[in-house]
């Protein structure tokens, strides 16, 4: 039986219990604001070829931790691993984005779609995970993911990035029995896939609903947050025989977030447009709250980063369920060294929050 | 003195007036899911001709109203009518959407913005809104409108359309003071717009904040609501010295409408991401709301658009101060019937919303 890292400040605050300071990390860490990121990615090739290689892959999850005293790593991987391996023949055009070969348009499409084997279609992945997990040699927990069905769905549908989501949207209003199955094979793909990632070693898992927020209330819950539902009472345990930490994030979530506590989730992501103080009172203290400084502020300098890190830990307020985390993605743009700052007065502002009153 | 418009269910229903049904409008409803707006928008060349000649502003603004049973008209215009008056020089670059010769970056470009005399450099405005009320002939209201100075500013700072709006945002982190002086020069020449609007003859007034649901919530007060409640005080009275009622609309605004009633607005636009029921228990009643079906819902068929128009109607519930309208603009690719199935639905079921129980 394994033993927990070294470092469980992440897992703790997942958990609610108590901890000296705030956990850190930044979502989309491993990426293109670091030089040696960039480097790493020209000699494996394309962005999937980068994907597919587990040793580079591993590379550049480790990276950011070499940099700055982060309290999780985060698998580099993409969401879109999984409609590639159910035979959409994912590709990325230059200053274009994702675009798939042959997007779902209809129900015979949907009735194509390959059935997946995690170890062998995205045996890539978990052989990922278990490189990473061996050279982080339990220092830090690592962090599996996935997409939500919906989220991952608009890409399958719209072939790519979309602005309206008017072909999904369409499908949503016309054919939702077409949306609907579809959206249960890529919930039975998922499901498969994250608990791969948790037999290969992961520790705890967050789902990304990108999209989620461009639906209707009613529409949200029907179709996205009842498949993000369903994966989660699907998770198996990990080591230890342990339930492992699970986090939704559905950006832009606003008053969505109440219902999303029905899922049976640990922790919430919330951006950067919902206070945590709201958020807080939103979900009735009942889950983690992870989150929320608007990744701009990391363009402006380290005294405004201070100041803005200061008021997201002061929103949360006092005691134990917040990780410290961007809004959403860091983007290519931040010099590391404000990365840093930001990482710096987690560290240095967080433990008066959490020293008994 | 002239007297109110013969069809005034949407001047009574935003005051919050009892009517017999709900009335309906559309953002962008002279648009291009028109063939005859395209005919005459082909006619006066581009898109700034067309809105810069009053006569054909004119012909676009009553087209959807020959087709359907609209309860109101809306000036065709730009919101960004107002930066070009301001010098930065407007134009429309094909695919990309609009952009501005000399975007403001730094304190000296705020200091060089023209002042503006709305019936000199925005005179095409005025005429146009003097020609629509003659041609209208007081059958329904004539709603005038602008961007709220945030918005705005996102344009004239990021020098046109923008995903993550970095350059702005980097500018209200790093040098707030910069934005606060460009912000004042807007808000002072759009309050001047507005009145000049409302004095040619405009008979509501719509303020769109398109991209305020982009900040914290903190700083969409300090940065957005703030300047959009200056220009609703400095609006003075319409014909008859009648108040005129004003809408504010920011997209995405979630919790946010909470704080919007506060600037003394007559109604809130919301989208359809949050349910009017939400938004109507978020405002306790102290404003008119106006929306807001999925504009998607219009790209399905007339059955689903009935449906969803009742599912609408249902969720604001029973009683007054409720304007049917869409989310958001009414987009390219519909079917004009689409729309008028959309007009005919909340013509058929809404009365019952407006019976004595």
């Amino acid at each position: 039986m394994n033993k927990g890292p070294a470092n469980d400040v992440l897992l703790r605050a997942l958990r609610r219990q108590p901890v000296d300071r705030t956990p850190v990390w930044m979502m989309r860490q491993a990426g293109r604001y670091l030089p040696e990121y960039l480097e790493t990615r020209a000699q494996a090739g394309s962005f999937m070829d980068l994907c597919r290689n587990p040793e580079l892959a591993c590379e550049v999850t480790l990276q950011p931790l070499r940099r700055f005293p982060l309290d999780a790593a985060i698998l580099f991987s993409d969401i879109l691993t999984v409609p590639d391996a159910m035979g959409l023949g994912l590709y990325f055009e230059a200053g274009e984005g994702p675009r798939f070969e042959r997007p779902v348009r209809t129900a015979a499409d949907v009735r194509q779609l390959r059935t997946v084997d995690p170890e062998t279609e995205l045996g890539y992945v978990m052989n990922a995970v278990r490189t990473i997990r061996r050279e982080l040699d339990g220092q830090v927990p690592l962090i599996g993911f996935s997409g939500s069905p919906w989220t991952v769905a608009t890409y399958m549908i719209e072939g790519g990035s979309s602005r309206d989501f008017g072909k999904i949207k369409r499908m949503l209003y016309a054919e939702p029995a077409i949306l609907h199955s579809l959206l249960d094979k890529v919930t039975q793909v998922t499901a498969g896939y994250l608990n791969a990632q948790i037999a290969a070693g992961a520790q705890a898992i967050m789902v990304f609903d990108t999209w989620g927020s461009v639906l209707t209330p009613s529409a949200y819950k029907e179709f996205s947050l009842d498949y993000m539902a369903r994966i989660l009472d699907s998770l198996e345990t990990g080591e230890g025989e342990e339930r492992v930490p699970t986090i939704l994030f559905t950006k832009g979530a606003g008053t969505r977030l109440t219902s999303m506590v029905e899922t049976g989730c640990d922790g919430l992501g919330v951006d950067w447009t919902t206070d945590l103080a709201e958020a807080r009172r939103l979900t009735a203290g009942r889950v983690a709250l992870q989150g929320n400084l608007d990744p701009s502020v990391l363009k402006a300098n380290p005294e405004v980063i201070r100041r803005e890190v200061g008021r997201v830990l002061e929103s949360y307020g006092h005691g134990g369920g917040h990780v410290f985390n961007l809004g959403h993605g860091i983007t290519p743009d931040v010099p590391p060294e404000h990365a840093g700052a930001m990482i710096e007065a987690v560290h240095a502002l967080s433990p008066a929050f959490h020293q008994d009153r």
